[in-house]
């Protein structure tokens, strides 16, 4: 039974009923135009009839029922397919609407850890000529952005490949997989790799995510107010997804001299602030954004891998009602927000990127969420994907969105990937605490067009 | 904040991701032929339009995280219908075998405790003139037997009455329902008040289903064999289910001179025997069955209710290959049985009565599933319904299939209910241990057909 890493079983052990420990994603395809009627049930049908299922996908906890020592993982000798690899169906009247409902079902039910930590469904019953896939795996069997990786290494830049594999049995996602140099996988996997060194008790982890968190309240250029985000949070979800073109960012980008990234949060924050209005919970005071990126180290640390993933805290000028001054203080506290998590070692720098460990980091620190001001007051997370439109079955990928952790104190996550030309928005909010999420889409959109009209 | 029983709030302390303690029910109905193509989504939209929620539906547990001292139950002010109510589909092709794996898979899930504890799924996509709806009720709220009559109290004898409440607004089920003897709702109810006056421990209950199992264990005519029925249980669940001719049974219990209910079992034995044979695990001694059933109490013991509710150990004979012996021992054990459990307190009988509280008492008594032999192999559950074709908002009632909780050494449950000329099995099943649970169908069928030739 090989030993599981601390940073992976932490993920077992700080789960709960309300904080599900698993990351999403929910891709959308539209089927060739010589699908016949059989196309989805046919590929279904080969999919399960492939046998190989990829080493991760075999594996489950050795000890299912106890909270603490989940030291190892035991291989599943009698996996069932078909449990994992689920047939669904959107009700009428078949509209996007209805998948994100089921999306967000789906993201707030425990994933069973008798068997290998994962659930794909393939959805049919969308009313245009498109299907979806949804799919979930356990946080300490892979991060988010791992899990991506996962599925884009089963897409194909030709139409015409019509064997693709599934997400369990595809190639590794290391290969044949375009990697940008933000990408952080590859800094992750180096920094899990220092974590072994640390003692094998959850208490390390969390002595060090505290000290983390305490050492960056000393220097935070900014301090997040407490909002309705920063809650205790319930079990169920709401999952919301929506494209925009990336040449609109793009324009606005150049246009204004920024980042494309710096324009992605200032759309965040316009609809952020638009959206605490209409809820009449917008704060005085800015809100913080917490940022993972990677960074590349100075030689002198000697780290092997000559790369650090970073946690960056930006300010969002969410109470600047002005979009082109908003762009303007994200681009300046991006910038400054660099130099200021430089030096974090790679434990800490796990520990505080936001859609990796924020979960663990944070709801294991007790008064977390009790403290009048958070220490940011949500994660945006934006990951790098196919620079090429992309095929799966022949089917064109016409979105692909991100479904995050949440957690006590936050309880909105906000990740989004590149596609082909657009930038794919995934926005996964508790249930409970964040009403009519889906108007949040409605804001980005606005907050685009006004960002497009400030720049022109 | 009305207190909770303590007999109700252990079914929420005892809950793990591996013993959800929910019941549930599947209703297959046929649309009324007049039934246009928005026939469902009007239902769907004038249910939840209804804003009146009855109040057992608008209760959750006060404190959702802890897992002691669930004493009270706090009401939900902002009851969120759309999340309750649930609009579902099954994919192509839309057979029963569709709809029992997504029922199985409802089943398998915990209940979000931050809610009041229910879902209701409104199923459509069947390929036939159907639809479904399958209903998961917290065992803390309801058991079994009051989650049957609740969906019951919301049907209707005329075929022309196309405003049927929703099972969370319809009338009371105490209301309008016609009772038969053997109905132990109300004598559960009378055993729950009895343990009101116990003190407010768990340890209490516990302690008590020890005493009981240990005096069962000292009493039992018969012993139960160790099967694959009795390990271990995981939290995915199968569902299966089908309707059997009543008439049919009937005239092989007028045959042979025996129940209705004899009959029944000794379906249950020749389809437990077969499918065990089929996976080579059929004991050599006789399975043994709980069968909770009620009881008229002597009128010295001065109990208000004047009944009470029995669990009755029966030997299934499995070890005979002859149906008609089968079916001879059954009754001459049903017999013996009563005796043997009519002096039980109604504290008693109310841990020891398996769709109610076997899981309770068993999953709590250390050592349970590794005695080498169990108490009992499973639970047969009789429970009358209506004797009349039902209808809801103008659909005709075909079958409603009862979904059991399982526990730890109880791996399968067969639940029936009567239906107006029909009997109709739920059979719920650990997903990993009780392997093909739909060929148990297959079985039952088998068993009836040979009975009748037994009797001919």
């Amino acid at each position: 039974m090989p030993l599981m890493p601390i940073t992976d079983s932490m993920f077992l052990m700080v789960e709960s009923r309300e904080h599900p420990m698993h990351v999403g994603g929910l891709q959308l395809f539209r089927k060739p135009e010589d699908a016949g009627p059989d196309y989805l049930s046919e590929i279904r049908r080969r999919l399960l009839d492939r046998s190989e299922v990829r080493r991760a996908f075999r594996r489950r906890p050795a000890r299912p029922v106890n909270t603490m020592g989940y030291a190892a993982w035991a291989e599943d000798v009698e996996l069932e397919l078909d449990y994992h690899f689920r047939h669904s169906a959107l009700p009428q009247p078949g509209r996007i609407r209805e998948l994100l409902e089921l999306t967000g079902r789906w993201h707030s039910t425990l994933l069973d850890r008798h068997r290998p930590l994962w659930e794909v469904h393939l959805v049919e019953g969308l009313r245009d000529d498109r299907f979806a896939m949804y799919s979930k795996v356990h946080h300490a069997l892979m991060d988010g952005v791992s899990a991506l990786r996962q599925m884009q290494a089963t897409l194909s830049e030709s139409p015409d490949e019509r064997d693709s594999p599934p997400p369990w049995g595809g190639p590794a996602a290391t290969k044949g997989v375009r990697r940008s140099r933000r990408d952080p996988v590859s800094l992750l996997t180096g920094a899990r790799q220092s974590l072994s060194q640390l003692a094998k008790l959850p208490g390390a982890a969390v002595k060090v995510a505290t000290e983390a968190f305490r050492e960056h309240s000393l220097t935070l250029p900014t301090q997040a107010p407490k909002t309705m985000l920063n809650v205790p949070i319930g079990g169920a979800r709401r999952f919301a997804a929506q494209s925009w073109s990336l040449d609109r960012v793009r324009q606005v980008a150049t246009a204004a001299g920024v980042s494309r990234n710096d324009v992605v949060l200032a759309m965040c924050s316009g609809a952020l602030r638009d959206y605490l209005i209409e809820q009449r919970a917008l704060p005085d005071t800015a809100m913080v954004a917490m940022v993972p990126v990677s960074m590349r180290k100075p030689v002198e640390t000697g780290a092997s891998s000559g790369n650090a993933v970073g946690a960056l805290l930006c300010n969002l000028a969410t109470d600047r009602s002005d979009p082109a001054e908003r762009l303007k203080l994200i681009h300046q506290s991006m910038r400054n927000a660099k130099r200021i998590f430089k030096d974090l070692t790679p434990v800490q720098a796990l520990i505080l990127s936001g859609i990796n460990v924020a979960p663990l980091g944070a709801s294991t620190i007790p008064g977390f969420v009790n403290n009048t001001r958070p220490p940011f007051n949500l994660v945006i997370s934006n990951v790098p994907g196919p620079r090429k439109t992309m095929y799966w079955n022949g089917a064109q990928l016409d979105g692909v969105y991100p479904a995050s952790v949440l957690l006590d104190g936050q309880a909105l996550n906000i990740t989004l990937t590149s596609n082909g030309d657009n930038l794919d928005f995934g926005i996964t909010g508790c249930r409970r605490s964040v009403p009519h999420l889906q108007r949040i889409l409605t804001h980005l959109d606005t907050a685009l067009a006004e960002l497009e009209s400030a720049v022109a």
